[in-house]
């Protein structure tokens, strides 16, 4: 059996409906987090300056390489530096605090359902699905390449876990789909089989917008209208070092000048993209997120952006990506002080490089979450579903990832202190080395004292071993199973389901999605 | 082949063995963090003194059940309220400031080897073995009962691996030996196998007696000499609610009177041993932590002791013990706050309640070793090793608490800012768009700029599927054995190996060994 001939469940409650729902996996309820203690400083305020100090002169001495004539003229019209032989821009430190002052510190993404309206900025938090790898993998079906039945399945997924906000730029790629109309069949995706908001693919103009009018159709809006009330964004990725490519410049601009919110990303991994320090690659990160922040100015003055934070070291011996290392979790929280320096809402990501959705994959995930909270990310990219340095995505890495995004949001909910939580009486009730298990006070609060998990299992190693000796990865398989079974469709007015139809078959014809 | 028949390291270097020395598992240095950041308040100031106050009603107005005639004595003489009838004390909160005021705010343990002295308080950090568990597993012997060989190659890895500062409780109870001598087979392991510091069993007076003893012998000091200069700890529980036993009282007076440190922990688990909401089991753990630390001082002024939290909540569902839970990490950090209210080191454990060394294993210690750092935690009990909520220790958890631990080790290691690290110069040679793989920038600091992992594999996949598609408890098994076999005898002058066997055989003929 694959995946995706899995039953859907039936509209209509049947009593053995009824019954299913008694049992659903437990969950916690839909919101979006936020975080009541203050962000974590690993740098010093003086050492902050340094690196604001340091990335100006990258600016001002060595530039980047942009390589869009149109944001170029951009930037010329604005007064930089611009050599039009090389590409280079130079951009003095007066000139880009100006532009990039029109930043906003908050603003909103809101999907076509206005209930899941996302904050970004201050203490607010969202979690976001994996983005981009070409290839998938389950422990039923195996490895293989991005599909649309398997991204499909994850964006049913997406929605149905509270604890996923917002979905990634294509949480796999579909392979099979002509390269360059794709997109349309992953946004109609994203936005028939949830309510979420999601991610453009800003490589050209034409991706973006292409997101942003079908947005803008399934909220019955038009264009102008959701200029002023965002409901999508974009990941804009620096090449690292200092070169903006052509088209992911103009997708910016696109996305910016129409009122959309745009992460800039540098993807300055240490010691390769970047110097091995981690004073440099903060530097450089930071002169690279914020000329991209200019630019969205430059396209549109207070368009929505977040300053992002991709920074992390690969293996001095292979080259190869790393994630959630000491080092990675270092810079998610220095990061974090760099973003809040400038007022822009922050963008990071709780990623790993591990093969399999295994210990490694929790413990890398865990190193880097703990640092987006304390960092006060408030974005984090990438939450949900990355494995092998985000070449794949995974089924079971998801349901995983669920369980520590739920830990955090449970975690993040203040102790409450008062006479009935102190529970003198209760205490007073119970005799010196008693217990609690039939107390009033343990009977009034029991079902909602604790977080209750959806993959850990406390059983004894007895009945464990009598379940099947399952580990958690194991029990993965199975929840994310159940939850394609719980899946229902959020409901969709025909007419504004007629109208994607009809915009999707017409840029398909225009693009010709014949090609290969 | 078992682990115990696996072939020791020669002593004497040949040609092979110093190819195996460059080949060894990579390692961070033998060193005691220290935690550079603030602790982190999940409680405000006036939650702390709100449940100060509950707690000091509970010893005012509840009192501990105290089940030693000896430790009764001592807080009648000191003013306390003791009804005999009951073996109930109730102390006043004027009386119990007084008393836990002489416990010093900072102390160290030094064990046979002073170069590895351990500092507790302020910022100092330390990382133990687990405690207690009756039963063992690796994979490829699978599980079975706690014995001495197993026990024996336990401390061996704590020896081994830099990350692991103390020897906890015995690692495993070895079964097979009588129940009343054990402790000394123990001691001796943990004497000559390694030279860490590690805890006596003080389920009464004798076996923390033995202990104390061996450590002097084993340093060659007097009892007083080591009063002076402790050299041992021991955990001393609490049967919560509110009891606290007559052995452990008697263990916890021989060890402070002789100078020793005692870790009071209260065994609180919500819903369970405390009342179901966090403010209850702090408060119930304030109160039976300090009242134990009050019988330390009555014991001897100054005596070294911790403040013990083991807070945590059960499974309402089913009574099971949960660890590294939303709760859990909770109570870890605002155990601390509590502890440095009354400036005594604090004593936390990064557990989980995983019955498999996967990924739940990772994720729950994760919670629980993130918030032990935050909260400032002096010691980490329980680090390395624990398995299945307490009751299996486990060679491959082992490995991989070690390289989460050593991952907070490389963490704490501050960001380093100036010109060299900043890298201007090496920014400027790179060209947009380049690498700085073999900038002399990079070359000069490839080697050790990055913390270098024991278990996480960052080969891309089609090398890994290669290499046996391994996850990371599959490379945690490989990296037990050849740390077994890399393991070293640390030294010891033979007069005292004489001494120290010599008092075992009179101790073990006075206890009478021949006992089931």
């Amino acid at each position: 059996m694959t995946i995706t001939a899995r039953k859907r469940r039936r509209s209509g409650a049947s009593p053995r409906d009824r019954e299913v729902n008694a049992n659903r996996i437990p969950q916690m309820p839909w919101r979006q987090p936020r975080n009541p203690y203050p962000a974590m400083k690993i740098l010093s305020d003086d050492q902050v300056e340094a690196i604001h100090d340091a990335s100006m002169r990258v600016l001002e001495e060595l530039g980047i390489e942009l390589m869009s004539a149109e944001a170029r003229a951009l930037f010329r019209a604005a007064g930089a530096d611009v050599d039009e032989a090389t590409g280079v821009v130079r951009i003095d430190r007066a000139l880009l605090a100006e532009l990039i002052s029109t930043a906003p510190s908050e603003f909103t993404l809101t999907s076509r359902n206005p209930a899941k309206r996302l904050v970004f900025g201050g203490d607010h938090m969202a979690f976001g699905m994996v983005a981009g790898p070409p290839s998938v993998h389950d422990r039923i079906n195996g490895r293989r390449s991005g599909n649309l039945p398997d991204f499909e399945n994850f964006t049913r997924l997406a929605h149905h876990f509270n604890a996923i906000h917002i979905i990634g730029n294509q949480v796999c790629a579909p392979m099979e789909l002509p390269a360059n109309s794709r997109h349309l069949d992953t946004y109609n995706a994203n936005l028939t089989l949830s309510d979420l908001c999601f991610h453009t693919t800003s490589i050209g103009k034409g991706r973006a917008m292409d997101g942003i009018r079908m947005m803008a159709i399934s909220r019955g809006m038009t264009l102008e209208q959701m200029a002023e009330d965002p409901g999508v964004t974009t990941i804009i990725s620096v090449n690292s070092p200092r070169r903006f490519d052509g088209e992911m410049a103009e997708g910016l601009i696109a996305m910016s000048s129409s009122g959309q919110a745009v992460a800039v990303t540098p993807f300055t991994l240490m010691g390769a993209m970047t110097p091995v320090t981690l004073a440099a690659g903060l530097t450089q990160q930071n002169a690279e997120a914020l000329f991209g922040i200019a630019l969205t100015q430059l396209a549109r003055k207070g368009a929505p952006v977040f300053y992002g934070s991709y920074t992390s070291n690969v293996d001095m011996r292979s080259g190869a990506p790393a994630f959630g290392t000491p080092e990675n979790a270092k810079a998610n929280i220095a990061s974090g002080q760099l973003a809040r320096r400038y007022g822009v809402p922050y963008r990071a990501s709780p990623t790993n490089a591990s093969n399999a959705a295994d210990a490694q994959a929790a413990y890398e995930t865990e190193m880097a979450l703990w640092a987006c909270m304390l960092g006060h990310a408030n974005l984090h990219y990438h939450a949900a579903g990355w494995l092998e340095g985000g070449l794949c995505a995974s089924f079971e890495k998801l349901v995983l990832d669920v369980e520590m995004l739920q830990h955090k949001m449970a975690f993040l909910e203040p102790i409450e202190v008062n006479e009935g939580e102190l529970a003198f009486e209760a205490m007073k009730e119970v005799p010196t080395g008693g217990h609690f298990f039939g107390s009033p006070h343990t009977m009034e609060r029991y079902e909602t004292a604790f977080y209750q998990p959806l993959v850990s299992n406390w059983a004894n190693h007895e009945n464990w071993e009598l379940a099947g000796a399952k580990d958690a990865t194991m029990r993965a398989t199975e929840i994310w199973q159940t939850a394609l079974d719980e899946y229902e469709q959020p409901p969709m007015d025909a007419a504004i389901r007629e109208e994607l139809d009809a915009y999707i078959a017409k840029r398909k014809e225009e693009i010709g999605s014949g090609e290969p």
